[in-house]
């Protein structure tokens, strides 16, 4: 089964970004596609631009589409594997996503980061267990460590608006009043680092580094403003 | 005007349950039936299996859906006939269920019981009134005592996989560490108690009978191990 | 671009009470007009009949809709502009709009007033910040002075009902045991003070007089029974 979780997923990069603005170009050319067809999207944390968006994806595809935001409507649900439910959950994970799975074709799940445990986070811990039980395609709405929509969508305004072949794009830290989770960085690192028409440089304090298997490889330059020299993008986000 | 509420308003259920069998066979057959409709789900109580359920029916029936959360979506809601509102209650639920009912084709509701006040609970207090106002047919997506949708859905999965003309059907008291409402194992005696090629037995505990009207003289043994001998299929519920 | 906040934004008034008495005789007859197309309906505060009954509008027109409960569904919006955002709130009304706007064609609001500062309510503090940043129509599902659907609607019934040409309307102030906004009895003086063939007349108790902007010079008459003298219908109101 296909999923949506990272670059990786994407396939053929290329020919993903070339449908992509096919379909920009006639979005309601593809209603075939989403006949009869359900999204479910189901939302662990708060969001607006990906729960709209996606919502209105869904339906320029000719689908139907669901909201689930996890607590609020439904069950209080319980994540170990094993548990002992005699406390507050109600229903467990494993039959909550099966369950989901029966009522759509594709599932968008948002999840976040505890930031309080790294290990945790970057084991994915809800969304291995939600890619565990569901039986049906499961695309990332932003997960604990990555967030594959927004950097496509990056990647489809960069391809869009560049004027010349190739483009320099600057991914650099900045400050923010509170701790903020590495997905945005770590998931813009694992697509553009990937693009052969991208010259992609990182840059952010000593200390900040972003784990090696999302900047795989990419150049870090610890000098911002050496970094932005010539950079035809910049990505400017703060991440703790 | 026509509700489903319990088993008597499942009319002939030999032929809803071959209805129901040609619609999984066919589910986006029937979207004639729900052209220009729209289905309200209005939860009282939170619910996961049930919303989905329905929305997704509506979807494939090619009808469009509403869901409200009472309390949260809308305005608190007074249940009190005659009641001064001059607490914190902004809206009578006559007013509610007779607007909602302006906006649907058919009406979804989901209602718990208190589990505080049996007679409260076994009067159906809250579907009671919403009946009483309701301007279009009423579907129970679970009542106080009473869950019809989950039963004639167990009732499906039976007839679809059972390999001989009758079979033996027990539901078993099981323990639990909360105490759960009588809505599932009442509806499933409702419902299995009637069906003509079902052997049906009840066991549990001495003290957890449950209402008369809907186990309607169904075989109840106390003797766990003698009534599960030679099931086909068993049910394992708690309820309180 | 066009709005819908107020009699004013109704242009002609009798070529919309006709479109709209002709739709109400054809409900799915326009359908085209929302193909493709898709409502977005964002909630401030809690609404039941204004939510369902545009639901159910864009449903009739052949639309999409999303709707999205501020705070519950996304993020704490803040809305001072240029304030530093080291609090509670995470995501400025600016983007917010702007997102929501990508994402529908039309974008219904509802807001309340504070009932704490008047001139802030007055001067409509958070529809003018969504006036400011929306990119697409926005027809006001109430605001903290007015509710043109609500009054539209009323206008519509009366049209619908009336035996004669002339009918005399009165809107009254009644007791309630809250406090309550003016939103209403605003609007339906904004929008009957201009209907040629109705004799509009306003009745209250000294001290509760409705902004002249929306009375707009109609007969104010303190003598309740007076006022009620040969009447054809009677809006019965609390405001505070």
């Amino acid at each position: 089964m296909k999923n949506f979780l990272s670059f990786a997923d994407a396939g053929d990069y290329k020919a993903l970004l070339a449908q992509a603005l096919e379909i920009k170009q006639n979005p309601y050319g593809y209603q075939h596609v989403g006949k009869n067809k359900t999204v479910g999207l189901i939302f662990f944390n708060p969001s607006l631009r990906t729960r709209l968006s996606s919502l209105k994806a869904a339906y320029n595809l000719g689908a139907q589409a669901w909201v689930l935001n996890a607590g609020a409507d439904s069950w209080t649900l319980e994540m170990a594997d094993g548990a002992v439910m005699n406390g507050t959950t109600q229903e467990h994970i494993k039959d909550a996503i099966a369950v989901m799975s029966q009522y759509c074709d594709v599932l968008g799940v948002r999840t976040f980061p505890t930031l309080k445990d790294k290990e945790a986070d970057y084991s994915e811990e809800v969304l291995s267990k939600i890619l565990q039980y569901a039986t049906v395609p499961v695309i990332s709405l932003e997960s604990a460590t990555l967030h594959p929509l927004q950097s496509f969508a990056d990647l489809i305004t960069v391809a869009e608006t560049k004027r010349k072949e190739r483009v320099k794009v600057v991914l650099t830290w900045a400050p923010h009043v509170r701790a903020l989770p590495q997905c945005v960085p770590n998931s813009f690192a694992d697509w553009f680092s990937e693009v052969d028409w991208v010259d992609f440089v990182i840059t952010h304090p000593h200390g900040y580094e972003l784990d090696p298997k999302f900047t795989k490889g990419a150049r870090i330059e610890y000098d911002q403003k050496k970094a932005l020299e010539g950079a035809d993008y910049v990505q400017a986000k703060n991440w703790s």
